[in-house]
């Protein structure tokens, strides 16, 4: 309840780094880059516009399967739990903003993918 | 402007059928279904929901590439504009919920992916 | 899980219906148009586009507020899951699309409004 | 295209500031605090789960109607696109997330409305 749902179009923008909890569940993140596209009316053309940066973390069969899936470039579609982080790094106040994902999946307007069920797949 | 954006988790239903608009556009549509998880407090464990269904339709590059990618029954992330429709068939007025897709994925919770750049795959 | 949300931004156009459950949960529904607006590059302006009809449903304190709120022809935003239901009416099989409201209000880019909280607004 | 839309249901966490653009645009902002509410399985209850903090930006005519309609405190609905900023302040990188508002409401969920248009709400 009173969760926010995001889906951010984009590419993956680091190698996706895996580690496990200490009680061994698989965690796995990347960075993930979306840049806008919007209608410039006076060139009468579609430009670039903002760049958004934001981590993506995933759990257990997600994570695992986006270590074997995913390379640096590579398009994707990420949906999942918005969290705006603000953390002390020394003494720097830091803020990020991540998406706790529930769904990742190669972005087929950019290319084809070709798909194998994992051995067992359901989380 | 006041677009209505979705992104639904589900299992492609149908094959992806493929074709071309009199002008030479490709487009592919195919049927999704989706079921719900809740977790039902009684039994302490997570339950089939409701299930939903809707057509996806998708232009251009993403038409071709869902054609070359999708198999019925993989489970997919599709992002897009929420579309309700009404028509006539015969005395019956029908109505359906169309996803026109921006964005189409396999779900990499369920399995894994091999990607492949489209020669050209920005529309 | 696999909850599909969705947010539209539109008018209220029916009445609001209101009525209990049997085990005495106040529940409320309306009518939700909303028309997509477009820039058309030829005329170089904002047009109207498709319009989409769905019932909006809502439950306990939220249905309350909603009767005491909205009128006809409101603008209004709303949050919920996306529900596509089919039933028999007669011969006929029907199809509908509904939103189980999580969160409706006012949109405030079309007016103000005054609030007032509930004497126990907390679900 | 490639945006990304949010919608953040919680408080306004500090008064609306208002302003102009040199040229003459309306714009407002204000904090917005959200707390997730999960279903805590041990303690058979809903909880308190993490808070996301984020700034909620307006433009035109919804600026204008914030300013005259929100309190801090209020409870609200946000729809938008989701922005995620960095920027120096002296030494240190600082980074933030903002919604570009389209749509803005007082919660019903939580307590009722009286809404009145503007005299020109079309933006």
């Amino acid at each position: 309840m009173n969760e926010t749902l995001v889906t951010m179009v984009g590419n993956v923008a680091s190698v996706v780094s895996y580690a496990q909890t200490t009680g061994g569940v698989p965690v796995a993140n990347f960075r993930l880059v979306a840049t806008e596209r919007r209608y410039d009316r006076v060139k009468g053309e579609w430009v670039d516009g903002d760049t958004h940066w934001v981590t993506v973390v995933a759990w257990r069969w997600l994570a695992a399967n986006l270590v074997s899936s995913l390379s640096k470039g590579d398009p994707v579609v990420v949906s999942g739990r918005l969290r705006v982080r603000e953390w002390e790094e020394g003494e720097r106040r830091r803020s990020g903003v991540e998406i706790d994902a529930r769904s990742v999946g190669h972005d087929l307007s950019r290319g084809t993918s070709a798909f194998r069920w994992a051995v067992r797949g359901k989380s």
